[in-house]
């Protein structure tokens, strides 16, 4: 994290539904607010809101300009903070060439899934790869989580978050927040 | 926790506005979703939502019961265990009482804070506290927290979570999500 290398994306498309079928989310506002909130406090780079809808991007880009440039900032300057980080693109492709242009390092792209999924690795694991100058993207899917064609293309998929017992269906604001904190603060 | 003496509070009066003054604040469904999704996977016994205000207990029942009883829970089952967890009271003094009953053991009650107060525990002291018999309330605040006057009546008050930097502003759900997961899992 030292080297400030470290992304966050948050996928509306390819994602699964309830049946697993792959298919293309709306923009919840509120994730753009936690996510963005749990970025800068736990010290991502940028925060990536992919989506390859046009009506769904420019319902994005309202709520950050609304807290950026228009009137939600001067309220509520931390926020503003927050929401600065935000960027929006149509695919993770597009974000990961981004990356590469700004920091003029290979990008490594991390899946994050609620299932065990074999030859997942661990937090620790993670927290090692960030010590490299490399640039670094933690992947969240939305709706039912991130469909496998998606997952297919990452270098890595991080270990599922458990808790007490089997149930394990958080909501990704909770999942970020989480991972994140571990990241940062973790074992 | 494997005394299952566990609960959580969400209290939407008193808490404070921006100008630190003492408000009530309105219910945001989300919390509901993301605490109760929270909670479950972590083990807590029972989510309280409290709220003195007869319009938003109402709110709030019907968002449980549209999951719990009606069609909601029948389209998302882990929803519907989730939000079984949900109760509605007037005050954090009505829980206390409900789960006096319910355990037959003391109550203990530890307040969350985004600032650091002096002689506030760290989750590990928190979770020394949770293997003996009483019951125990960790109790988060809306809008910009928890009031003093309900603080200075809570037995423990909770360390803030820090991130890389000074910026705390978690959102209560990611702050509620990371504190359960540092007690289950963590540090």
């Amino acid at each position: 994290m030292l080297e400030n290398n470290f992304y966050v994306a948050l996928i509306h498309y390819p994602v699964i539904n309830k049946k697993r079928q792959v298919i293309g989310s709306a923009l919840t506002t509120i994730d753009l607010h936690d996510i963005a909130r749990a970025s800068i406090t736990f010290g991502v780079r940028g925060f990536y809101v992919i989506t390859p809808y046009e009506d769904q991007a420019k319902l994005a880009t309202q709520v950050i300009e609304h807290w950026t440039k228009g009137v939600g900032g001067k309220l509520n300057p931390f926020r503003k903070k927050a929401l600065e980080l935000i960027r929006v693109s149509k695919t993770l492709g597009d974000a990961v060439k981004e990356i590469e242009k700004e920091r003029k390092e290979p990008v490594v792209t991390i899946a994050t899934s609620a299932k065990k999924v074999s030859g997942s690795i661990a937090v620790e694991g993670l927290k090692e790869k960030l010590r490299s100058k490399a640039s670094h993207v933690l992947i969240f899917g939305t709706a039912w989580g991130l469909a496998d064609e998606l997952i297919d293309t990452c270098d890595y998929i991080l270990d599922p978050i458990f808790g007490a017992f089997d149930y394990n269906h958080l909501s990704v604001r909770s999942a970020a927040s989480i991972y994140l904190d571990r990241i940062i603060n973790g074992r």
